[in-house]
């Protein structure tokens, strides 16, 4: 059974403020809590479930069952975020990343991403490619934003993304090579290999400020001859990381 | 001043048997519609407005003044599909595409893509490498779902979507090489130059099905070192796409 309080703490989660205040977000669906409980660098706060979920997942609840608490569907439908929700919803601390991990390689920022939809695709594809850290203006959607948890599909553990002044960064990281992707940069026909690099991606209708754009090494555009204006960004990103092949 | 009948019609086309009963389609925000409104191969039905879209469109609306309804704010809001409305909403026929455009080349070919979003945005990263024609197996998601629609961002009218018996078109096909994304298939390094192709992308959770799979000349990979389980597919076509080279 939930209660009233229960009801109202989780909607208001869907709020950035109380998610910051409190240090935690919420994730949906067996497939990706099933994947967040086994990791070591976020605690679970509360789980809700179904009967079914939480009978096939006996092992994880084993020895914590305070955290658990059997709902039905109907309970279900009144927490959940999701149009379709799906056995399970569970609140989690924030992760926290060794920072002794390599920040080297190639690094992604993000200047301004609004869709919380591409902001989850393109950290699940920075995962892909093995990157660790994604950096975000301050103004790109937030990473515990619950539909940014569910596109990222379980990579908000394994990729650190942190919120900074990208100006900044970049004038802090002197040297290393910014690949700005822009539309009428240079079309980019082969891989490039790289070492330490930098990959600049933009506002979804604005693309990337001009301050930031200046201070790119090189410009680079996605080769198309078809009538689209533009691909949409999370793509975009997958293939200039495709491109960008770090040299280890 | 919206009637109740028309508010109903349009909700009515959230549904694609009213909207293949009808031939029609929904599209809204002024970026779409308006790219929309100057394509000749489809026509307007109804296009609800606030007054400064029609004070600015004033061109589009001359001589066709019936078709155009001015609507205030909240009512934009009752007949909208969007979470944020914006300035209009219009219904359109379906485009008539030419049957003489060329049809070789690289073709897509979709198993059962569920996600409306998904689907726009692989079709607006066909459109952005220039294919003419994306084939659907008939589960794919409908075209002209509204959501489809609206990540398509103006692709539908220069990208055919025709769906099909997958299996049967390749059967209908030979000859013609099949390239199916795979999480088990060979990794790709290089660009591969096509002359005659299809890409065969899957469903987001279940992949290709066996049948088809059994069918390609060639299972590709896209190779990622990273802790993430798979690409999202329209990523996965985007990066894939940028590989497979049409030699024309």
């Amino acid at each position: 059974m939930l209660v009233k309080s229960q009801v109202k703490y989780i909607q208001n989660l869907g709020h950035k403020k109380f998610r910051d205040a409190d240090g935690v977000f919420v994730a949906e669906g067996p497939k990706i809590v099933n994947e967040l409980l086994e990791s070591d660098i976020l605690q679970l706060v509360q789980c809700f479930a179904t009967e079914s979920w939480l009978t096939a997942q006996e092992r994880a609840v084993k020895g914590k069952e305070k955290l658990f608490f059997q709902i039905d569907e109907k309970e279900l439908e009144r927490i959940s975020f999701n149009g379709s929700p799906n056995q399970v919803l569970a609140i989690f601390t924030k992760p926290v990343f060794d920072q002794n991990i390599k920040t080297k390689g190639l690094i992604l920022l993000l200047d301004s991403i609004q869709d919380p939809g591409n902001l989850g695709t393109i950290i699940r594809t920075a995962d892909w490619f093995g990157l660790k850290r994604v950096i975000c203006s301050p103004e790109t959607a937030d990473v515990f934003n619950q539909k940014v948890v569910q596109s990222a599909m379980g990579s908000i553990i394994r990729v650190e993304v942190i919120y900074a002044d990208l100006t900044e960064y970049i004038r802090l990281n002197p040297g290393i090579p910014v690949f700005a992707s822009s539309l009428d940069g240079e079309d980019l026909h082969e891989k490039i290999r790289v070492t330490d690099a930098l990959l600049l991606m933009g506002n979804e209708s604005k693309g990337i400020s001009p301050v930031l754009q200046s201070l790119a090494a090189k410009r680079i555009r996605i080769p198309g001859k078809g009538g689209a204006e533009s691909l949409n960004v999370a793509v975009a990103t997958g293939i200039l990381l495709s491109y960008l092949e770090p040299v280890s």
